[in-house]
């Protein structure tokens, strides 16, 4: 049975970028989109269709006309997709089983529960951190502070949504988490360093 | 103006411990049940009042007829205890102001909130992690595991309940904190070294 660490994460925290480098410096298996291929090879799905099904998917391109309500947005997200789920969570124990991984979303740290797996959740409480990172990113230039702030909360929404939907408990609550990381305060390399430690004990 | 790093905790958790062990590896003051002596000395109120103020006073001996619900127990406190909290408030600031320390509870991440603080959560998310810890304290031999239970809830209530009332903020919540760490993932020594990694950095 492989090392697993799974990792939540706020819309703008750089918790993508930790997993990654922290993947890197522990020479771990890395999954976030990598998922998806695997997935499109396995159950022969399109991978557009599963990315659009997955937490991944941003809640910008969301189509509204679905329902004004977060109620109606899960329920009709939770009849597209079980089957699409089942498959994910196959292929998240067949990883945990193989192989060592840091995995990113996806409800895995309660999709792996009964695995031993360190369970992060990387968050930046300082708002200006997660606008300035999303800023940065080059085919964002256009939007506005105000915008930024709208797309942050809506693709957080949709995430707290997907992991309420799949756990039954509540996203971005340290009692689901081993290790909560604020990046406003230590950075992408210093949460890096600190889940390092943890793993290190 | 010092390092200051503050700890809250649920009760049972160890982070007492985990901020004890802590100021001994950096050479940090540590301030837990040594504000109240402090505060006593500087105020002219007798330790044990302020004791009974504080959020350390334990919940179980708070008298039930000053009133049965969350509300009416936050009322009373907080006419009793504003002068109290002032002169605790204005402690906080110099110690922050004068030395590195580690700071137990009392709300001090949110006071000291305009100096430079790493703001520590310590929690474990195994319920029988902190039953076992409880247990072992020679005191509370006699207790049943019912019993401990409760009384660890009610603790916690009363430091949630204190936290709010100061901060106006949800205890517990990981946007309050930089780091939240689980004990009963990573022990005491654990939480002391992924702290150190952080202070370090």
């Amino acid at each position: 049975m492989g090392k697993i660490i799974t990792i939540g994460r706020e819309f703008g925290s750089g918790g993508r970028e930790v997993g990654k480098k922290l993947a890197e410096e522990l020479s771990f298996a890395y999954y976030d989109k990598e998922l998806v291929e695997k997935l499109a090879t396995e159950t022969g799905l399109d991978s557009n269709y599963i990315e659009r099904q997955s937490e991944q998917y941003s809640a910008t391109a969301f189509p509204y006309v679905v329902g004004r309500t977060f109620l109606s947005l899960n329920t009709i997200t939770s009849q597209m997709s079980t089957s699409l789920h089942v498959a994910q969570n196959k292929l998240l124990k067949e990883i945990a089983q193989k192989e060592n991984a840091v995995i990113i979303g996806r409800c895995a740290d309660y999709i792996l529960r009964d695995f031993d797996v360190l369970k992060v959740f990387v968050h930046a409480s300082d708002s200006d951190y997660k606008i300035k990172r999303y800023a940065e990113r080059e085919e964002d230039k256009e939007k506005t502070v105000k915008e930024i702030e709208k797309e942050i909360r809506r693709v957080d929404k949709h995430r707290a949504s997907y992991y309420q939907q799949i756990s039954g408990q509540k996203w971005a609550d340290m009692s689901n988490y081993n290790l909560c990381i604020d990046t406003s305060k230590v950075g992408v390399d210093g949460a890096v360093a600190i889940i390092l430690a943890a793993v290190n004990l």
